[in-house]
C-alpha cells in the first residue's frame, strides 16, 4: 500500500504570510500523496468585526448564525485558499481547493441545539474518498478548507481538525494513511511553559493518566481527542507537533500510539 | 467525439436565489459531460461598500487593487462558488468549484497598465484541460468562478465571459464544444426595447453590419466578441439567450456562426 500523508496547518501558519509561503514551499517537495487540511486563523474575526457582525464563542468553539457562515465560507473557501492553492501551484504543487461540498467529500449534519445553539456548525456522517482517490492518483493535491455540507445544499462549519482525522479514517483501508497535526508547539508538553518538555509518546493509558493529573488539559483535549479516534480507526500513523517534524527527521514531536 | 457544453451565467440568475436554485436544478439533469462557468453578480460592489473599500469601475469593468482582489476572491470563489457547489450536490450533480489557480487550469498574466491601471485583472493566457478532462470523464462536474492565477502565486479577476469561451476552446480539440452565453434577455436584439426582436443568427459579416448600424453596442460588443473568438477557434456552437434555451427546445435565441 502507498503511504498518503494528510497535514492539517492551523492559525500560526495561516495569519503568517512569511510562514506560509515557507510552508507551502516544503510542503510542495515532500514526496508521495499527500492533503493538506487548513484552519481559519485569525481573518474571519477580523472580516465579522470590518462588517459590524458579532463574533460569539462558546469554549472556543464560533457559533455560526447565517451571517457567520457567509464570512466562514468567504474568507476559509475564498481568500485563505484559493490563496493556498495559488502559492502551492507557484511551487509546481498541482492543487485543487476543496470543500467537502466539491465532489461530495464531507457530509456533515448540523449540530442539534441543545443548551447551546451552535447554528450551522456540522459534525461528520461520512467522507467519500472516490473522488480523492482519482485526483490523488492523477498526482493532483487536494487541499481542504474547514467547511462541509448536508448534501441538501446547506454549507456547514466544521472543526478543522476532525476534518483532518475523519479524512485519514476514510482514507486508511486505501492508503497507509499518516496524520500530521502541525501547530504552534513542539508537542504535547509536560510543562506547558517549556517547549522543550516534549512527551515523545502518548498512548491511550498514558492519555488518561496525563488527564487525570491535569497535565493536558482544555484545547488540547479535542485535538488528541481526534488524534486517538483517528489511530483507533485503523489510521497507520498519527503526530503532532512543528510543521519542522515533515521536513526534519531530527525535530522532537508527539506521537500517538493505541 | 462526445458533446461538452459549457455554460455560463450572469448576475440576473446569480443575484436571485430562486432563480439560480431553478437553474442548478435544470443544469443538474443536463445529460453528457458539462461545465459551468460563473460571474459574480452585484455581491462583490455590495461586499466592498459593507467594507467601505472603494469601487471604481472603467467601462464597465472593475479595477482591481488588492483590497478589492480580496473581496473578489472571497466572494465569488468564497459564497458564490461553494453555495453552487452545495446546491448541484443537493441535486445529485457532482460538482467540484474552480479558480483557474485549481489544478493550475487557467494561466493569465496581469494587464500592463497603459492609460488606465486594471491593477490585479488577469488576461487568459493558457488553458489546462488535463486534469479537467479526467474529471469530466469521471462524471465530476467543474463549476468556474471567474478568476485566474499567474502560475507564480498571484490571483487574478478575470473576466467570465472570457473564461467560458477560453475553456470552450481549450476543450474543441478533444470534445465537439457548445458554447452556451444566459443572461437577461432572449438573445441579441434587433430593438433593445423589444425582446421579441431576437436576431436569430449573426455571422461575421452580419456582425460587422450590426455594429456599423449601431443596433449592437456597449456592453453586448465584448460579449460578441468573445463568442466570434470561440467560434473561429473550432468551437462547435456558439449560443446566447436566456437559459430556458438549455431546457426547451423552442426557445428563440441567438445562435453565432463563422
Amino acid at each position: 500500500m502507498n503511504t498518503l500523508k494528510i497535514i492539517k496547518i492551523g492559525g500560526n501558519i495561516i495569519d503568517n504570510s512569511e510562514a506560509l509561503e515557507l510552508f507551502l514551499s516544503q510542503f510542495a517537495k515532500l514526496k508521495g500523496p499527500k492533503l493538506l487540511v487548513h484552519g481559519g486563523g485569525k481573518l474571519a474575526t477580523k472580516l465579522a468585526k470590518k462588517m459590524s457582525v458579532p463574533v460569539k464563542m462558546n469554549e472556543g468553539r464560533r457559533i455560526t448564525d447565517s451571517d457567520t457562515l457567509d464570512i466562514i465560507t468567504m474568507v476559509y473557501a475564498g481568500k485563505i485558499n484559493k490563496n493556498i492553492v495559488a502559492l502551492l501551484q507557484a511551487n509546481n504543487c498541482n492543487a485543487i481547493g476543496f470543500s467537502g461540498a466539491d465532489g461530495n467529500t464531507i457530509v456533515s449534519e448540523k449540530r442539534p441545539a441543545t443548551t447551546i445553539d451552535y447554528g450551522f456548525v456540522g459534525d461528520v456522517k461520512k467522507v467519500n474518498t472516490n473522488t480523492l482517490k482519482v485526483l490523488l492518483e492523477n498526482h493532483i493535491i487536494p487541499a481542504f478548507c474547514a467547511i462541509t455540507h448536508n448534501k441538501s445544499g446547506q454549507l456547514l462549519n466544521t472543526n478543522a481538525d476532525t476534518i483532518a482525522s475523519e479524512l485519514a479514517i476514510g482514507f486508511a483501508s486505501i492508503y497507509n494513511t499518516e496524520l500530521y497535526y502541525c501547530f504552534e508547539k513542539n508537542g504535547v508538553l509536560e510543562d506547558i511553559e517549556n517547549d522543550d518538555s516534549v512527551i515523545e509518546n502518548i498512548n491511550t493509558e498514558s492519555y488518561k493518566t496525563l488527564k487525570d493529573n491535569n497535565i493536558i488539559f482544555e484545547g488540547m483535549l479535542p485535538k488528541l481527542d481526534n488524534c486517538f479516534h483517528a489511530i483507533q480507526h485503523s489510521v497507520q500513523k498519527v503526530c503532532i507537533g512543528k510543521s519542522d517534524m515533515l521536513f526534519n527527521k531530527n525535530t522532537k514531536h508527539t506521537t500517538i500510539t493505541k
